[in-house]
């Protein structure tokens, strides 16, 4: 698919978010500015036989030959994709990362740079991971000792240090786990869903209040999902949200228990920020939305600290 | 099937346990002695049509039309059953319960006697509920003011009062999220399963150790069991012990919270009471296990406590 065409020749870096489900290329210009875009369902787990060279090829061969150099993040960089770019501990700032960036050949001269994830080791002595998150985080414009979630199927909370340096960092499975409970689990089948409804707000409210009180008792309190319906309290349509809720208010609830925020920044698609700010409103944390280009400019940054950018100029 | 016969003409009772996946009908002699058992896969999902009677009579026609009166616990009483029988509050005790039986006519004369679930509301102000669970409490032999665990797929905790009735109980999602999590969710990619394979106490225990600390963070936690495959901590095949004890670990942190037990009675099957009699020693509780009969012996109390069984004498 291609996405519009800017006729701008001045490619400075072609930009790839390269993930589980998505491959999308990105033709960036002077300063990160995006260019032209384009996006295929060619992610690490669709492309067969590890043919990524030839899935690439496919999206923007044209752009891969051109002089611009060639940046990927994403779960590219992960055991099941192309190569593997280690994962860089935690503290970790951009400049550690540019530094571990993985290089694959590319037919014809080429050069692939893989941005590593990040690891790091939780309070509880658990490891924690995020691949493709970071490069966001350092493309969303945050302050050094701010707090940033990127909403998802592993949603992330990030802390970051006073250097701007990732601190740490805790993955929470609420999509996971709504997908699962809602698709394949009990608590699905009491629910309707219904295509482009508008929020059912007072069931999610209901359902963060609960989450976010619940201290310790999630695997039970996910029941009331459950009982909510056969009681009669709510009505199918209205589960989904209040299970949605739930989980979102957990999550929170976990997030914020040593230190609560006064505001943080929300990375991801508008949807799920929305819901996410309701819920922390609730909370009472004030959310505000990073650039929609956080992927790209984070890049554009990684990239720039690898000296890739000058290196192009040569 | 039909899992052996004593030939014993004093049939004093017929109890069906008859639950979502199976139904299984025992003829009881003389204090609730299990004379005769039959199981099939005849449950509340798997009858078409709502069949119930045929499905009944298949299994055991030859029982129904004696002269011995039938009960019934699980969930044939809920909306989705044959006829349901609305949940009786908490606190309850066997007579409430007794005085709730729901009477079903079948065919010829005879009358089915379903057991009510019971329903709670919890500190959180949400609703719990419980349907053949009550029963198995009851026939458990419980001491007034003892703890007892249901392991399962909604695993249950009990608290009985001082007159032994069932004051208040709690349902945890334990088995089903583990069932999710490791069938259709990411942190089954990294496992293997080996069909038969003796418990990872090492893995187990670690999770278990986790899940009891957890103090809520169960939604970020159950990322471990990713992380500790990723990172090589784990073997793929002692992945699903780590997590089933994690999950177990979490619920015995939740349910013991405010008032830690020095033991507890366990009801259920052997592997999975074995499991959580050591997650429990892990957490400095001493389990017992409740007699094998305890669903027929709850039926057989209730029968009597509802004067079914003189009624049959007449």
């Amino acid at each position: 698919m291609n996405h519009g065409r800017i006729d701008d020749p001045t490619t400075r870096l072609v930009a790839l978010d390269w993930g589980t489900s998505n491959l999308r290329a990105y033709r960036l210009g002077d300063g990160g500015a995006v260019l032209e875009s384009r996006a295929a369902a060619g992610g690490v787990m669709a492309v067969q036989e590890r043919r990524f060279e030839t899935a690439l090829r496919a999206l923007c061969g044209d752009w891969v030959d051109g002089r611009a150099p060639l940046i990927a993040s994403g779960m590219i960089g992960s055991r099941q994709g192309w190569q593997e770019a280690p994962y860089v501990a935690c503290p970790a700032g951009l400049e550690q990362a540019a530094a571990r960036l993985e290089r694959v050949a590319l037919d014809g001269g080429a050069s692939l740079h893989i941005v590593p994830g990040l690891r790091c080791v939780g309070t509880d002595g658990q490891h924690d991971v995020m691949r493709g998150e970071e490069t966001q985080l350092w493309g969303a414009g945050l302050a050094p000792g701010s707090v940033a979630v990127l909403p998802g199927t592993h949603a992330k909370w990030a802390w970051l240090g006073a250097a701007g340096e990732i601190a740490s960092f805790q993955t929470y499975m609420t999509g996971e786990l709504f997908g699962l409970c809602t698709k394949h689990g009990i608590l699905g089948r009491l629910m309707r869903f219904e295509q482009g409804a508008p929020l059912s707000e007072a069931a999610f409210q209901r359902g963060t209040r609960l989450g976010l009180a619940e201290h310790g008792n999630a695997t039970h309190v996910l029941f009331a999902a459950r009982t909510a319906g056969l009681m009669g309290e709510l009505a199918p349509e209205a589960l989904p949200d209040f299970l949605s809720g739930l989980l979102i208010g957990i999550e929170i609830g976990s997030a914020t228990r040593r230190a609560k925020p006064r505001e943080l920044t929300l990375i991801g698609d508008d949807a799920l920020c929305a819901r996410y700010a309701a819920a922390l409103a609730c909370a009472g944390i004030q959310a505000t939305r990073a650039p929609d280009e956080a992927t790209t400019q984070g890049q554009w940054r990684v990239a720039e600290a690898a000296g890739l950018l000058t290196e192009r100029a040569r």
